[in-house]
């Protein structure tokens, strides 16, 4: 370590929630320290916070405008949470992107359907194998993970060695891609690791992890046990969980066909790369309806209750010429996460109604997930006996958790959340500085801040209503034929029975009628005005306040 | 039973779903039965599929209809989901209601806010008592449940015994109320029942339900370890609860204090009535404002997240002159209701953010349901030996297993969901007929149908924005002026850096130079071309197709 150079850490999104991950780690005199981009993805919005929102992103303004330090960008793993705003971001940060084969094949995807050049990922073998980024050697550490090639990376530094785990689970079989290598991992550990960077998701999770493997009996069994049509759902990505159930059709001595585009562009590009190997024979949904449904298994997308994936489509009716009966069988091999219940429920119960059996995600028996609980974190700590442990990957009660575990056993540990800089340099994180953390949503084809109040004005009206008003006032500021209303989003008819529309219009004929002249030459009070006579006229009406937008015309 | 008069079961609400329980019985012959009606409840609204609705309740059109053939209103017990469309129907239905004293304390408020007069509500004592309505007996037997004084109807008719469970589980100590009295339950079996019209909440819980008395210990220890300030919050209706905290509370050498609205009036109405007895002294927030932190108990509303209830608003900061710190403790002592997740979680680490120690609804110590699990179930179809056994209070997955369960048992059963008539005087349930069900929304002050389209585009302004344009012609059908845009919910530029409104003012006005006259002099033409208009530079410029109002204000 040379004079007063530093090394620095500083979470832009993933820290202090489960979504959006990006990562940067820098070294270098303050200010000027040469940095490194650890994953960039999106979180998924919805009706409460952010309804017509396509996707939510960390706002790397801060990454931009130091963007002439960047020297790279690692992917540690091609869930979306990771990687989706990969092709969205790629054009204000211009570095290099690496990653392992399949993980840089899902890359190199992004940046071509966002206009960039694909060649800009470069794919880069496992440990020992490593990646030269200004300051930085970075390896890729198989780890296990509901998706094919997560890795940890392995970052070294002119002040020490950094572990960032990544997505991970301790998994001995993971079905596809590297078991846990314990040896692995304490060979890493041998020179010392000064920083453990770390998932946090599942620190709330007091039992042992279980293992992909453990799931295949029980699947087996169950489809062997069915009577009708079998369908299951799973996360397209997690292609070891999608060869399981595969499998568990051939066995029974089903068919299988995949369905819904994710799942079969994922299984293509795990085929492809060679991370999924030995995947049973499958047919093409024209050829699943000549089959008969005892002889039929379905792997289909939509295991969070998504509105226009397969599943919820099945739920609904016909799908690619596919539909459910009484007798048939559906399994969710997944977990619902928190705030999709109401939507997966909305499926459960109309594929009840359809007579169809449902085995959901409470018995444990057909999911297990992909991220390390508590002991298997401790063992990790354990393993890698870091100087400190930064957790990361997770809301703000998951962070806090994880920090008092390491901490417990003597690591130095500190919660940062989004915009905290720390200086990692010394023998405990500091917090070196504060950068304005914020979201910004893709919606349409344009990016929009959260807090530039377009979202907010959604919610209003999706709360109140809209009411718009029209009044045009001639050359001389007089009123010009009669104001006009349209209302969306209100009930057309209020409590006297007459239709708000034209109450409104009579209203606010009567006050422009009686406003002085000051008041029609104002645009402002004129609309300030007419806003109190339209939400008068609502109040009593239907009891609602909604939005009011007011167009004056003039002519002169 | 005489010549062809019949016994029916027609639920309005609550069979197909969890929360507006209607539900109607019928005695007489086909189409002139006397019905009585058991309870009236609502459901609440989510921004997904209700933004902006202020209550949700079945569409009782069929009732109102044959409203001369109503003799009477029954209501179990005081949850929103039984009694909370009471005042708003009563004015149609003008029916005697019948409830126990604190149900009848709640049932005459909700007489009394929407207007109508208190007194129309009659109290009734414990079974064996009974009120006589048209053809039938009824009489209220005491169940345990999350609120006090819940009842079973026992229903004498002319073709046997209904028994009606309400919301019940099978409580030998339930803290407040009676308990469960297997010895009256048999007696009442005894003369043979020949319907359980049964609640099936907790069909799929397949462990034996917990006693409320099992949480006493739990609490105690907890509140007892508890360093700074100790909150906890429940369903202020769950007075057992609320009992079981606050002498937890006081054992630890705390003041306690009572806070939020629902809180304060449900304790007072379970000591008025005298349900509740021996409720520990408590504080006003006032007072406990000088009580140090570790002397003082908090017993809060908002458990399930409610923005406006002091969970959230001490989660965001100060509430009443409290604010919680570092070391203090909150305690969940409840379920998060699907649906709710997102908003206790964002609460939970609000809190995690302040350094409050949240103890949530995982661990199984600090709640139990208010409803029979499974083998509870079992137990009472049991005990009761009933004809037929019809599920009810629950979604389509839940109605369909507890029918699956009885019947396996040679219970005779079927699922009847909202608007299916079942004829129950025969040896098995027989389908009458259907009645068209619905759901009428509370919104403001007015009710308006789910099938209207007010909520449809509200919901569709959410997610696409809303663009309203106005133009102006004169007398001889040209236009007259610019149009005039405004747009609401969408980013104010798109691509070409040119605001958005601009744009369209500008080619909507080409468009108008250009239209034929036949255009122009045809409203409706105009109307969707100018739409045209906007939606295309809307798609150019960011990618949506937003809701388009257009006004046109003729001058001739």
């Amino acid at each position: 370590m040379s004079g007063n150079e530093r090394l620095i850490y500083l979470p832009l999104g993933g820290a202090g929630e489960v979504g959006m991950n990006a990562y940067v780690y820098g070294w270098g005199k303050p200010g000027k320290e040469r940095l490194i981009l650890v994953d960039l993805g999106v979180t998924f919005p919805d009706m409460d916070t952010t309804p017509g929102v396509d996707l939510i992103m960390a706002d790397i303004a801060w990454l931009v405008e130091n963007v002439d330090r960047l020297d790279a960008i690692f992917i540690t793993h091609g869930h979306e949470d990771h990687i989706g705003a990969l092709g969205l971001f790629w054009p204000e940060l211009k570095a290099p992107v690496h990653a392992r084969r399949f993980t840089g094949h899902l890359a190199a995807r992004k940046l071509e359907e966002r206009g960039s050049d694909p060649a800009q990922v470069s794919v880069v073998g496992a440990w020992p194998e490593t990646v030269e980024a200004g300051p930085f050697r970075v390896g890729f550490v198989p780890v296990s993970h509901s998706i094919p090639e997560s890795s940890a990376l392995v970052i070294d530094t002119p002040a020490g060695r950094i572990v960032h785990t990544g997505d991970l689970k301790l998994d001995g079989a993971p079905v596809v891609g590297e078991p846990f290598d314990p040896e692995l991992w304490h060979e890493i550990a041998g020179s010392g690791v000064k920083v453990l960077t770390c998932d946090s998701t599942n620190i709330f999770v007091e039992r042992p992890g279980r293992s992909e493997s453990t799931l295949g009996p029980n699947i087996r069994e169950l489809v062997a046990g069915a009577r009708g049509m079998f369908v299951a759902t799973t996360f397209a990505s997690n292609v070891a969980r999608v060869k399981t159930l595969a499998e568990a059709g051939r066995d029974a001595g089903r068919s299988v066909c995949l369905m819904g585009r994710a799942m079969l562009r994922m299984v293509q590009a795990a085929t492809e790369t060679g991370v999924l190997t030995d995947f049973p024979p499958v047919i093409t949904h024209e050829e699943a309806e000549d089959v008969p449904r005892q002889n039929l298994m379905l792997i289909v997308t939509g295991s969070q209750g998504e509105r226009r994936a397969a599943t919820a489509q099945l739920s609904r009716g016909k799908y690619l010429g596919m539909e459910l009966a009484e007798g048939d069988s559906f399994l969710f091999s997944s977990k619902t996460i928190p705030g999709n219940e109401r939507s997966v429920l909305r499926i459960v119960n109309a594929f009840s109604e359809l007579g169809v059996d449902v085995v959901d995600d409470r018995s444990d028996l057909y999911h297990v997930s992909g991220h390390a609980n508590r002991p298997d974190l401790e063992a990790l700590h354990e393993l890698m006996k870091p100087q400190m442990m930064i957790p990361m990957h997770g809301e703000h009660r998951m962070l806090r958790r994880h920090a008092e575990v390491a901490e417990a056993k003597g690591i130095a540990s500190c919660v940062a959340v989004n915009g905290t800089m720390l200086d990692l340099t010394g023998d405990r994180p500091e917090v070196a500085g504060h950068v304005e953390p914020g979201r910004v949503y893709l919606d349409g084809t344009m990016k929009i801040g959260a807090l530039d109040g377009v979202i907010r004005d959604r919610i209003r009206m999706a709360l109140n209503g809209h009411v718009m008003l029209s009044v045009i006032l001639d050359e001389e500021d007089e009123p010009l034929g009669d104001p006009w209303a349209e209302i969306m989003g209100l009930a057309e008819t209020g409590s006297s029975g007459t239709p708000i529309a034209e109450l409104i219009e009579a209203e606010a004929g009567q006050f422009m009628a009686r406003a002085a002249g000051k008041i029609l030459v104002d645009d402002e009070k004129l609309e300030s005005g007419l806003r109190r006579v339209v939400r008068q006229v609502t109040v009593e009406e239907i009891g609602k306040k909604p939005e009011v937008t007011v167009v004056i015309s003039r002519l002169g």
